[in-house]
């Protein structure tokens, strides 16, 4: 390019010199710095992105993926897809262990390897358990939104399909004892959908979630099967307790326990180890913090919905 | 890559052999492949957003698009961009339309490409159309947000911009009758700026969203002119009736219909096809199942609205 | 690519002219193109991607930007980053000059290119300081969410650091008087995250938002430390009072002002030049629009939060 | 980018249109335009080269492609590589024989994709046999250059087996009745290696090319098995007799037939019909225009060789 | 990547710091590096190839550059192809400029980018000229291969086409008093055909070599029309006479004219300001030094053809 | 892609399943497969690609790289360079090392990376020397050349500087010890230039080739100071004595020796180990394969420059 003016060489060096030495102290350094293990680096968005990609190609071929993978010829296609999605996991869950168990003495960055290399072919076959899962999810997005004109169209274009794949995929590494890897597969996931779903959660077949956006389910939900979201929904942590030192206390049971057959809509909010039980139907923006029996209905208050007013400021 | 440890070459090799026998067993492939017409991919997504993309640099030059298309030789760039639009929407909607008529019998991927071409045609005529309506809309959004400096600053970053275009777009395409490249664009607007307007809903002139994350407006509502929606608003269904199998009915009128000069704030759940008259105003987070004449306010109930409360939990 | 069918020529020849015709005539043109200083382009998006993520780098090294940027040579790499944030902010801060002063009379594009680079000098000068108050974020996303196993995951996945990293450059920015350039880094957060900070709001350190989706807070927010967001709060304006051309009255103070030591639970609207107190508590979705005293917890109405129904809609 | 001055508009856009005005005369246009099927575009050179990177791929697996294709999987990747290849150049050889085909009465587009994938599968069958000769090449390049530490390094490295991988894929096409493509993939050999071998060029087993640059082998020439040639050899026509015309007389057997067990060293020229027998040495720089024996070494006149003089210019 | 092996961090850095401190010396940099205008860079290779390719486009529509370039919506591509021609040249031209006068008192990088736009607005005027004289090359190559089947063949495929479409286009601008700019075009042909022609080389219609590589034509050659030459031919300086410090003498005219309609065969070396007279024909390998007379044969010295031996070595 | 046809799948299957067996039979594998360390790769092409760019930028600052290298900033960027150069040459010797050493019984792909680094700190070491002598050659090409306007004309444009720049870096990698990855970047330069110089060549400061296409310096050459060479030289090895099995003999001194202050014009041939003299001058297309004297000319048989000849073919 052709700059309009120069900088003055002279503050800009400065500028820079002063600025490095700044950000080079060895304290600032070690605060917000990656040092575990120099020789293996994070884990790459961009390869997770590559593989929560392969998995889709191989769980819908023809819908993503080369087009061109022909019905004949496509035992040969999956072998390759396999062989990829091992080769992606392998390098990638390696890098996650190297991270996570920086700390732990004595495991070498090829433990890692080795211990990520079991997870990636562990995986592999549990992807067609994984796929029978979202053919379910499938169904319930065609059977839920009365726009929806074919399966198809739910496959090629709909955020519930998109997030419940890398959902299905990320709880099975969540399983496995990776923790950071599907941490940023559902964080990819809920910054294209809008959707927050910890890998945690434990979701059965049948599972839909309408629009989407600012839907929340946490670490240690368990839903049922035949379960309907949608936009707005949380399924979250009450706050309290927090332990003596004012923070939340972690690594215990925190979210609901949905049961089968719930549909939750929009906006509703349900906190806390609670039970929602099967066959219930929670309202538009509920506030939920304690059980609900099974086959009830719980909508807002009246007195809540609406009041006219006339000349005055909301 | 040098890979750390090496691969147990026959676990792999059982591992990957194993999984391709199961996913490619008849019967499950059958569910979740497209078959339908095998020279004849699905749509790319990659196009289609490209697509958008040259009839945004087409509506608003300058702002999107070549940087250097001058205002003298702009006739020769819009021409080339004219003819590049024509040629992505002939060739995404021949393959959409192939997807939606795989069972129509007769229909041959040739017929589809014919159609495909007039709908790209009619589509390009209305190009001047859409252009009008979107220059009421930034005027809208230059006006309804305080914190926009210039009618361009809501052109170049404003969600509500973005998603207009995409739906306008979108909305043309529903009404020539190509039903899923529509969804896919919606969809990816959905994806970016949170906002989910279903390309079959009908917006007037002047249209605004603030903020909008978490917005949804369904397929068959119908908005006037000046209207103005915060984020958070929901223009939805109700999901009742329910069909004797249980499920929503669909393809018949059930989302609201919207007057002019409405103002509707965060939050706001507006259900069914109910009536929205001329001139009101529906205030935050209220929940609305009723028809609203003209010129009212509709606002939370006190009640709901803060409480004081000490030392309990929520 | 090869065709099915071929476009009848003139046709398509036929819709192009006419098209051009209809987009090209002055009037048109004038209204949705940017014409202001033809040498200088709009900013560029991709630039500016480019610029957060090298900004990001800087900050949080190993983590983002090359994984082999080693400790011992990592003055160099520091002082390359640096260089390349200078030239990319000069080149786009003057565009974005260039963009919003171009009624200006008098100022050259040679103007605004020496203005950007005083401003890109000054930015450089800044990152310590954004290093630090992003190191205080970080905390607070550990000890927020009970979820989270280490601080580094919370640099790595979280979309409240991810967020605060682009809000705290643009601040940065919008404080140093480019208008345009904050604006477009927060709206790429918002897309990306479903978080929407206006660059001029003012943030003190310590800082969580868990989830996220959703949040709005607005231009002239000032929010103090150790607060902490879920997902759906507002921090927005009242729009009343209108002008008497029936417009919201621009550029004064009218968003919250929220204290220290503050927990702000998720759905929560809280509207208008307000006190938020210190230590204070606002639940889940309830609507605020006066002040809260200091050590207060507000709560939605309990006849809000649930009713059990049986046997008819909601 | 930003301009450093701006053109003048006028005179700018005078020129582009007096251009555009002359080049799309309808004169000028036919000249030198591709008419031919407006449908089916001239073959891609970016096609074609991945063609011969995919059969170069299969040939050599491991130093070519992608070096993660294990040998267990092996299976896998070869018949994704070679359902690659069907594709390939069933595309390409259709858009070749339309453009050759051009001028023939009532040959589709169609016709032409079914001859090119009957072309493409009769390429795949014959890939094992190109193979074997490339085997002896191989095994040639390092008995015959002292340099040479490895056939590894031979097929990794040397212009000879690069430019014969693709001689020998071209002249499987050019017997195949396609010529334009195998003519595109020499001339990019020859681009490559500064080798230009015709596809029509028989060449037997074993046959080494040492430095090559320089080296010309015509349409009809007929080479032998161990044959071994040096840079700036030239295997070609005598240019007379002309036709009538004056032009050259096209489509005759114009080229050397060269036996088994030749070696022709650097510079040597060799034109016309003739025959080198068995066992023939041909020495550096000579010019052989008629047969030469079985058994016979062809030196330079020793006049020729050098001379010194002394205090003139050459 | 994951390292096998972590470097000694210690050794690594003194490595790098000493060779900084090296490299760095005020000294050293001053020797081989570009100072001269340090806001402007050098011309980019990149953009001149791409000028390359879209001269080529606009002089060969359908075989290069976009194929669906439609004849009818052809004036839009052209306008708009041409238009980026102007500004890629403007830029590099402005680059070149700033490179080559670098020391010319008083001249500004803008002085520069004004005589670059003239120069670019004057080149789009010559095209048409320039794609005149290369239809006259085109069917040179056509009448002058027996082995080409089409004159389009020889425009997609040929190395005499390629390197001529580069020479025409380079000498045009070398006339246009930028210097640096033909010289990067023409070694880029040079790398790619093996053909090395000066930019200020003039050459007459109807031009044509065969093979090419090794072909080198110098600065001050004039070439007539109908001129045809083959693989090797040099048309080269004497070196002689030296100056007084033992230099070659430089600016001076040095290489051969060279009449109508002349053949050259392959290897011969042709060196001085010499003239060959119209309808000669230079055999192959020969070497000539003095004037050769109109509408004569010069081939070798028969002693030097060919000599038989045997049981010697060469 | 839209396919005109479609294949006969069965017969597509069954051509690509013939040829898998085949490809894939034992023994055809391991011919042509490269087995030796499977977890370690052939080195990339493309990587060292950037490891030779990377070193020019680092030599020729301003000219390549990074056109925004500042001067002052200079030593930041120049550390960065220097960081990437050894871990490029670490991990593309590590790989060329396991493919030389594959037979090396208990040499561990560990053993080859700890040796690569060890190369890769002692070449960036040798940097600075490597600088030096190009800032010789850079002189002797513009003072060689008439037509070179400047020094910086030829660092930018020149094939001699070009090959140069790949020899020096080649021959300290071949003086290292690793023998494949020089001959990589010898056979990248080679096939950009037409000039082939083996990567063992020992050449003297101040040298330069012009045009270049078509030289050949063999394995053991040494050539002195201030040597200047044209196109199509060839410093060769006799091929003769042959060894008992009929192949040349390998591993000994077999190319020439050239001395101080050399010529050597295009064309000439000079082959087998013997020593030119200082000072000498070889004329173009000479033959030489005996030692030349100190202060000789060599120059061509004048029998063999030119005859004119009536009314007879070539």
């Amino acid at each position: 390019m052709m700059a309009l003016v120069e900088h003055n060489a002279k503050e800009l060096l400065n500028c820079i010199d002063s600025t490095v030495d700044s950000l080079c102290s060895e304290e600032a350094d070690r605060a917000l710095s990656y040092h575990g293990q120099t020789r293996i680096p994070m884990p790459s968005a961009d390869a997770l992105r590559e593989f929560v990609d392969t998995v889709r190609a191989v769980i819908f071929p023809g819908y993503f993926g080369d087009p061109d993978m022909g019905i004949k010829s496509r035992r040969y296609h999956m072998g390759v897809l396999l062989d990829k999605i091992v080769r992606l996991l392998s390098e990638q869950a390696a890098r996650g262990l190297c991270f996570e168990g920086g700390a732990a003495p004595g495991k070498t960055p090829e433990d890692c390897a080795t211990q990520a290399q079991e997870i990636a072919r562990g995986f592999v076959k549990r992807i067609p358990m994984i796929r029978t899962m979202l053919s379910t999810d499938v169904q319930a997005a065609f059977e839920g939104d009365p726009a929806a004109k074919s399966p198809g169209e739910t496959i090629f274009c709909y955020p519930s399909i998109k997030v419940l794949t890398s959902h299905r995929i990320a709880h099975e590494l969540y399983r496995a004892g990776c923790g950071l890897l599907p941490r940023i597969i559902s964080e990819m996931a809920h910054s294209e959908t809008g959707i927050d779903i910890h890998p945690g959660a434990s979701i059965g077949e049948n599972f839909f979630i309408d629009h989407g956006t600012g839907v929340v389910i946490g670490e240690t939900c368990r839903i049922g099967k035949n379960v309907r979201l949608y936009q707005g929904v949380t399924l979250g942590a009450k706050s309290f307790p927090l332990d003596e030192a004012g923070n939340p206390v972690k690594g215990v049971p925190r979210h609901p326990i949905v049961g089968n057959n719930v549909i939750i809509y929009s906006g509703a909010t349900i906190l806390g180890r609670i039970r929602i039980g099967d066959n219930t139907v929670i309202g538009g923006n509920v506030w939920v913090t304690t059980d609900v029996p099974a086959g009830a209905r719980v909508v807002q208050s009246r007195a809540n919905r609406q009041r006219f007013e006339r000349g005055a400021g909301i």
